[in-house]
């Protein structure tokens, strides 16, 4: 396969980009680590536990109040709500094919999602639980799940490791193949328009797809610094550099204004954008990252293009069953 | 079939009540009113805005995340949360089976599940939309509910009329039927235990049924008064007597401290209980009920038996596919 560099010198030389074999249809089966091989009973009680607000100290925020399977992945919010109307700094991404990133959280803080799951939940301002030894103990009181767990995990199951394996597996279920994208990658070339190439083939003429690369149109989540140059009216409207992304965790200079590249699959549908979600939509944040990341100033016409092509990134979403939680019997773990 | 009245008497006589003909199985179809008449795309539309947390100011706070399909109906919270974490006075009742209810909201102030269904969105502290007209707004700006409206009603269909329709609708599949009740009502004499028997006959000799009667055990939504009499000490720990009930609406005295009788119906799942959810288990509810509705003080074996009497009230919940919901492609209607 061509790699990306070799890819923007064929460009050069006047190829069409969007017939180039670089272009890559999205799996349909994520890759798992070799310690959380997955199963039917892990991904049941992943997806109890991924849609149950009783891992949150309210009771009224789960995984899925965020992270909406059935809204994008996510909440079209700038930012999220926590427990008791709480909001931080930043978007949630979406959880569609995040399976397929190396690293998890906007700076990538997370190596897998195993680790990713972890977190919100005793953030005290996402799911405020004090503790996972809480979280633990509320799982064991409630009978189903120790059962679900034992399916999934053996005897004695009911952990914050097994939990968040559960919720990694069933994570690694949610990819949606069959965009419009990967039908023309399949060799379906009427499955975009001509606008739509005119859009990938501008995409990749800009350097766009140097970052947002490979299936996940993200090098599997590789790390970019952004904004690479500082550009004052935009700073001025969203605030772009206030957020020092990996360096917020690591502390190191080095790590300033770090990110894990977004995916652009399903893009038109996690409105608004950015770390911040401080852009309304995405005309707007293509016409920012052109600008920002390749000191580029595409025509109208080209945003409008590159658009059409990003909503060509929308697959299939796989039907669900809603999972009945688990219940108490004539008592509530919420208080 | 024998009213309760005959029935009462009847176990005056000494007959064995849980085999009496009064006791009925659910329907597996609920009434709709002539003005709305199911279709599976009404269903669609309805199941779609009931979950989509777009009808709220926040984004994120939708008909089932007080009323959860998943988790018994409900919240299992003493009162809900609502948008920006605000709270109420009042418990969630389920949305199971509440198809069958004559009016609905604890104190019945909505005379079909239509009329319930228009009120949280635009309640302060539940859903927080300022106005139908915002809503409305809000979902003609979304196409695919102008193609989901159109299919269910004709065209120009986005009215507050029309979603109140699609959303009851929906909650008309909303059924739970083949508990162990309803297979011993068919016939299957081993679908109880012998203790569920017992609480089933004890149930009937103290008097429970004659409110909590008919399939739904609440004689389809009647009005009762709650607390029949005063208890210095319940009152004290619960605060019934605070909210006045229907004459928090009518503001007659006559109606203070009048209710809808909620449905014993899946009674289990749904703790914590009483109008304001300020008590924790069941069997403290059946307690307390048996005390300030009847006078009564049964024994704690009486209070077990009924409570495992009520555990086979649990019904089938229908299997539901999670909707995915219409998309506003490149921005959000959320700010």
């Amino acid at each position: 396969m061509l790699k990306m560099h070799t890819l923007m010198s064929a460009m050069l030389l006047g190829c069409s980009i969007s017939v180039a074999s670089a272009w890559e249809a999205l799996p349909t089966k994520a890759p798992e680590p070799t310690n959380n091989v997955s199963s039917v009973d892990k991904v049941t009680l992943g997806q109890m536990l991924y849609h149950d607000p009783r891992l949150s100290s309210t009771g009224t925020v789960s995984c899925a109040s965020c992270h909406d399977t059935m809204l994008g992945g996510e909440d079209n919010r700038p930012n999220s709500m926590g427990v008791n109307g709480q909001t931080g700094g930043r978007s949630a991404p979406t959880v569609w094919n995040s399976a397929f990133n190396k690293v998890q959280f906007w700076d990538g803080r997370a190596a897998s999602l195993e680790d990713q799951a972890a977190g919100p939940v005793t953030n005290p301002i996402e799911m405020g639980m004090k503790s996972w030894d809480e979280v633990v103990a509320r799982l064991k009181s409630i009978e189903g799940y120790n059962v679900a767990f034992e399916k999934a995990f053996g005897s004695n199951a009911v952990t914050k490791e097994n939990a968040t394996k559960a919720i990694a597996a069933y994570e690694r279920t949610l990819i949606t193949p069959n965009s419009a994208y990967d039908k023309f990658v399949g060799g379906d070339k009427t499955a975009l328009t001509e606008q739509q190439v005119r859009g990938m083939d501008k995409m990749a003429e800009l350097g766009c797809t140097t970052c947002h690369s490979g299936a996940t149109f993200n090098g599997e989540g590789s790390f970019q610094k952004f904004p690479v140059t500082t550009n004052g009216f935009f700073e001025a409207q969203h605030h772009f550099s206030k957020d020092k992304g990996l360096a917020e965790v690591t502390k190191k200079p080095a790590d300033e204004h770090f990110w894990k590249v977004p995916t652009l699959r399903n893009i038109a549908l996690t409105a608004p954008y950015f770390h911040n979600g401080s852009v309304a939509t995405l005309d707007q944040a293509v016409k920012i990252m052109a600008k920002l990341q390749l000191g580029q100033e595409p025509a109208a016409q080209e945003i409008t293009d590159i658009v059409a092509f990003l909503n060509a990134l929308t697959g299939e979403f796989p039907k669900q069953t809603m999972p009945t939680l688990p219940p108490t019997e004539g008592r509530t773990v919420i208080k």
